[in-house]
């Protein structure tokens, strides 16, 4: 989790007025931050909290922390203790409309609001011309669930330079709610589900009366609990947002008996690369393995149990036969729980966010499990920490939206999932005005670059527009026609471009180049529109020009 | 081109009567022993020699020379330099029947013969019942050219345990002869091609009398200079060949004006991925990049200067408008070297042989181009020192051939070729017997399988075994049926039942942890038989049992 280089998190900050002692200072205190505004840590003192976070001096920790978020730790906690036992009572009243995006829009909060309720932001944004910092904590009014739009409301505004925390949510914590969902007043809030109503109805970019399969309010057309829009000052069609993830947090359990333990869940779904494939009885089925994730050195994901899908009746008194709507809470009772899977194996960590994206142009409503140009559901373990993306804007804004988190991940993503496990990361947002593009790697960009600290990963994709390729169908069409071989064609393009127009060498040199040294990986074979990456090594060049 | 650890190293050498002390003396010896035969180094002091490859004190090294290879190394040094230039003379004279395999037969030395030749064989295998350390140099009558064959009569037969160093020259020589073959008695053997004659004949496993296309005997159906091969005593169908590859070295230029550098090329071919894709003007077209090997503590490679493949005029007469026979000496006269060429840019190495297999048993004449089951021309990176590959016999005595030496590639080799660079590897040769197979990783094995320090590497096919699909027209139809879908679908199929049957997992285990931490990779796009890789960490499995 750790394993990049101070070198390297210095280089992040060069040209952005931040330095990384502020950094280091500025993560401790976020993560008191976090601690305190965390029911499950109400059982230690404030300054038990603040020695954990690596402060030694409880009153140059009051100080500082009043200083940042303009009250002291104390009030702080105090307050969103409050507004924890706030939101318990409301969202178990609120409840969506079935109908269709104007609805939706008419729901969410105006950024005005959105601001007013996040207090804190205003604190961080009148920081004397710095760059601010943004929260943007998880409930039922802060995500869009399985689809991105140009029409939503973006919940903040971020001008180029600052930094935003942003806590997600993974769909897959109704898998286990009890592990994943009950005590987390965030996770309660999106998840919630009873006969009278849903913290989120639209799941998915299908019609909200699910006249098609009849599964539920999106039909689950897309999947993942996305946190945001968030609006960028200034962004127009053809700049470039950066999006750089300074810091990546496992979000604890909150369930009182569980005690800040981690969990994540892992479906072997009917939309897995393996389920036309078993070779064992009974064909086909679905498995759900549930892990705890340990931090430390070596952080790592272990299987708790495993359990075949059973067919589940949601509240609203549909039943799944599959896993074919997000968030259905599984009904203990309803499964046989497996110990002892995976027994011993311990898989090491790989935090990521799967879908990092702004809105697409096209269409209004836009499933979010095929990727493509606009970025989304990437599904590249290598958009972990320390790592950036660049994004080309489409619709004003951009309106950045961040979801998925994973905590493990192969290149592949055979069975349809990886370890997905909610995440709190911190951002940088960088907005690239199209004017000063010049020279620069992101400078004729028309897809998600992501840049770690040793490498350019270049994603290509089966149909790298398939909304504009397509047109009207192109949600239907991109699931039928996938294929890697498009995508590897596709990530070869991009990257001779990329060293073409980028390192300046020519098609031959390029060409050399790529076959000596650009490593071509499958991305993924179950988002409907397959990858293939290319990774390039920085190293390659950090002789030019005689250095 | 180091960067493997002590202790996997000297694991690589538990149980087999060998240890890493041994191991070390014998590397600097074989080290002395190569530039002791080496004109090019003919102008230093037998001493300079010794301290240059790590002895201190000269008698000791003497005397361990002697014990080790049965002369001193005076007379061994005198031994070679007549044997080179006997060898200049006759191979000038030799020729090759253009004829069939049968022919090829009759002129290669029986096993007894190439024993006599290689003394220094006899003097290991003396050693007091320990493993021998063999020794495989490289001229004309050592080689298979662009084929693999059941019908070839080994050149020596080595006994489980034993260690061989094995010299092979990269089929990239001739692209400039000058840097690569002049000088090298091996290369210049191998390379010979005059109007009376060919040092090897048949180049590809295409009819001798080129009656397809004309290009030259065998067609260059098949393009690799193999070494080989070697017998393995006792080896049967059923078995399984463990070739552990202990050390590898480029072969230096023996140019006397060239002061042992080391050269490589890499050309940009038709049968290159990106050969119907080209941008810019003239379309199509092949380039050929000449590098220049740098070794060191971060070994790389550097671009010389390219050049424009234009019509080369072979010795024969024949006229090849394109890149589609090997070893056509290029006339400097003919070409234009452009200078500057991916200027700056340094290439780390990842030295590795393209091909490792043994012979096909469907076959009498294989082309060496696509790989499959066999091994053979698998072009995967992870190839390289301290890795090991478990290859299944399938003809008696394994028939083991080593050729495609690369200094550096890509996951793809996109163009066609890696930086093709002759190499000297050391080698351990384990053989397996099939009773003793229970529990071992590659108790069912099908395909070559990649054992490195790190991972486990299962090679994915587009036809896993292409000769059997297709039967006599296999040597074509797999060239027009590749795709990676179908290589994907391969290597998923081959880590799932290596998990399920050498790890002991459940199918749904198994697909899990493919999914949560399997890396699929494109090992090339280029080979007639596309490939697709698994990674499987060895790290996910540490912790079992308790450790």
């Amino acid at each position: 989790m750790e394993g990049i280089s101070e070198r390297y998190l210095q280089k992040l900050f060069e040209g952005t007025g931040d330095n990384f002692t502020h950094y280091l200072r500025e993560r401790r205190l976020q993560h008191c931050w976090a601690d305190l505004a965390n029911p499950a840590e109400a059982h230690r003192s404030v300054s038990d909290i603040a020695f954990g976070c690596g402060f030694s001096d409880a009153a140059h920790f009051s100080r500082s922390f009043r200083d940042r978020f303009g009250m002291s730790p104390r009030a702080f906690r105090q307050q969103q203790a409050e507004r924890v036992s706030g939101l318990g009572v409301k969202t178990g009243q609120r409840g969506w409309p079935q109908d269709a995006v104007a609805q939706l829009r008419a729901h969410r909060p105006a950024p005005a609001i959105a601001a007013a309720e996040l207090k804190l932001v205003d604190c961080a944004v009148s920081r004397g011309g710095k760059p601010a910092h943004h929260f943007l904590t998880v409930d039922a009014t802060r995500v869009h669930w399985g689809f991105f739009s140009r029409a939503l409301k973006p919940l903040i505004e971020v001008v180029s330079g600052d930094t935003v925390t942003v806590e997600t949510l993974t769909q897959h914590a109704s898998d286990d709610p009890e592990l994943m969902i009950t005590g987390d007043p965030g996770a309660e809030s999106v998840f919630r589900w009873t006969r009278e109503g849903k913290g989120v109805e639209r799941r998915g970019a299908g019609p909200m009366d699910a006249s098609i399969y009849g599964r539920g309010a999106g039909e689950g057309f897309g999947v993942h609990i996305c946190t945001g829009p968030i609006a960028v000052k200034g962004a127009e069609p053809g700049d470039v947002l950066e999006v750089r993830i300074l810091d990546m947090v496992p979000r604890p359990s909150r369930n009182p008996n569980l005690q800040g333990r981690i969990f994540g869940s892992s479906v072997a779904a009917w939309w897995g690369y393996h389920y036309d494939e078993f070779l064992s009885e009974p064909k086909p089925r679905e498995a759900v393995t549930i892990y705890e994730i340990f931090t430390g050195d070596e952080p790592y994901a272990q299987a708790l149990y495993s359990y075949r899908w059973q067919p589940q009746t949601d509240p609203y008194g549909v039943v799944h036969q599959t896993y074919d709507y997000p968030g259905i809470p599984v009904a203990a009772e309803t499964i046989r729980r497996r110990h002892g899977v995976l027994d011993g194996i311990r898989i090491p960590l790989r935090p990521h966010f799967g879908v990092i994206g702004v809105a697409p142009r096209e269409a209004g409503l836009v499933d979010s499990v095929p990727p493509a140009y606009f970025g989304g559901n990437l599904d590249n373990w290598r958009l972990g920490k320390g790592a950036a993306i660049y994004l080309p804007v489409s619709v004003p804004e951009a309106l950045l939206s961040i979801g998925d988190p994973h905590a493990a991940q192969g290149d592949g993503e055979l069975s349809g999932t990886a370890i997905e496990c909610s995440m709190t990361g911190t951002f940088q947002i960088v907005l690239h005005k199209k004017a000063d593009f010049a020279g620069r790697p992101f400078a004729d960009l028309t897809y998600p670059l992501i840049e770690t600290e040793t490498d350019w990963v270049l994603t290509g994709f089966s149909h790298p527009n398939y909304l504009a390729e397509f047109g009207a169908k192109g949600q239907s069409e991109v699931y039928a026609k996938s294929s890697l071989d498009l995508a590897m064609k596709d990530a070869f393009r991009k990257v001779r471009r990329f060293l073409v127009n980028t390192k300046g060498l020519s098609e031959d040199e390029a060409i050399a180049l790529i076959s000596a040294a650009v490593d071509f990986g499958v991305t993924q074979v179950v988002d409907g529109n397959w990858g293939v990456h290319a990774v390039l090594s920085k190293r390659l060049f950090a002789h030019e020009d005689g250095l």
